[in-house]
């Protein structure tokens, strides 16, 4: 039975403005495929209502699970709650008991929860919550879209709350192996190897190391008895090169 | 006139995997931004065809560049060049300036420009050279496709040979003034002031440090002196709640 399958779907001007460098879809990417999920999509839009929605839309109708970083907080450019409401047809309003994870935050709720905080608490219709032991703000999932925060702490408390709920599959196995010669010379002893083995997936990462060139080959797979074998094809190739 | 627009579409299992932090979005939108172009979508899609195909048509008609990064080696997953043929319907095969030009990086040429190496010289009928001047393997340009490295050093420098090629808007100027107070609390007064101001954008990116939550805020606009007016009442709205 072939994995789940994922996408993220990373909501912010400024990554796209270059500001900021986005970590978020690394961290997911690595916990995804530590649990047999996975990661085949990532986009990022702008702070654009029509563009989170098509997103949303397009990457929830093909994949199984979505995942979104960003844009629920409580300033006027934090839109991605609305438009997750809208995406999938559903009302949504301040909703009691993320109001109440809300208040736990603070010493004084009745002062301190003012009107830009309750935007936090606006959760759409049938949408269940995220735990966020952080800073309480809740993240939430509706349908199979999970809609998490974008600063990173936060972003990895809500990750780590989400990831006992989805269904996994196969963990995804890989190697690594270093060759210190350029791609070109093995290519096509590797790509024999690559054919050699289908049910094994061989990538070549290039390098540049001090003005070396090398690679590292990565095979991923589910069976490891079927990586072992891998490796031994790798390392007898990368003696047959590097001498 | 509203600035160009721009897509990036980067194309690699290594990323989506979580093995590879991708950093070559940061560097391109950097660039962009310094020219008035607005980076307005990312994708990051798998080493398969019909997701690489797809992506690329979506992107070029909907943007007025796009720029990939990734899959255009000699190993038999660097199949970029080939889908974006397909994509543009128009046909592919070793091309003789790009033949010369990669010859250029081997002593001996006959022996060492071997068969895994040509296809970095596979460039689609009727695309332009992109220049590399860290391991000559070109990428190309065809419409407003511009194919480039997955290697950051490389990407680097493609991007450095495609920027004059692009005509840029006004570069989108930013400020930023970080609030040592949680977004929360001054959440509404920024709403207020971004109101008043509707040719600036403003963003609050909270951040939490040492335990302390607090937000950068950045305006990004064209004009300089409208800037300067939005960091004069970012600066009293500063004084107003960190007292």
């Amino acid at each position: 039975m072939p994995n789940p399958t994922a996408a993220m779907l990373v909501i912010g001007d400024e990554i796209l403005s270059g500001r900021t460098q986005d970590t978020n879809t690394n961290h997911l990417a690595t916990e995804l495929t530590a649990v047999g999920i996975d990661l085949r999509e990532v986009r990022v839009v702008s702070d654009e209502p029509s563009d989170i929605i098509d997103a949303v839309d397009a990457l929830r109708k093909r994949f199984d699970y979505v995942f979104t970083s960003g844009g629920i907080g409580p300033t006027h450019d934090d839109i991605t709650a609305d438009c997750i409401a809208q995406a999938f047809g559903v009302g949504i309003d301040v909703r009691e008991d993320a109001r109440a994870i809300l208040a736990t935050n603070y010493k004084n709720p009745e002062v301190e929860l003012n009107e830009a905080r309750l935007r936090m608490a606006r959760i759409p219709d049938s949408a269940d919550l995220i735990d966020n032991p952080i800073s309480k703000a809740p993240g939430f999932r509706i349908g199979n879209v999970h809609v998490m925060a974008g600063v990173p702490a936060v972003f990895h408390a809500m990750v780590e709350s989400v990831l006992p709920t989805l269904t996994g599959g196969a963990p995804l196995l890989s190697l690594s192996v270093r060759f210190k010669v350029p791609e070109g010379r093995f290519a096509s002893r590797l790509s024999e190897i690559a054919a050699a083995n289908p049910d094994l997936s061989f990538g070549s990462y290039p390098y540049i190391k001090d003005g070396v060139f090398g690679s590292n080959i990565v095979v991923r797979g589910t069976d490891p008895d079927r990586l072992d074998a891998a490796r031994l094809a790798l390392e007898t190739m990368e003696k047959e090169f590097s001498s």
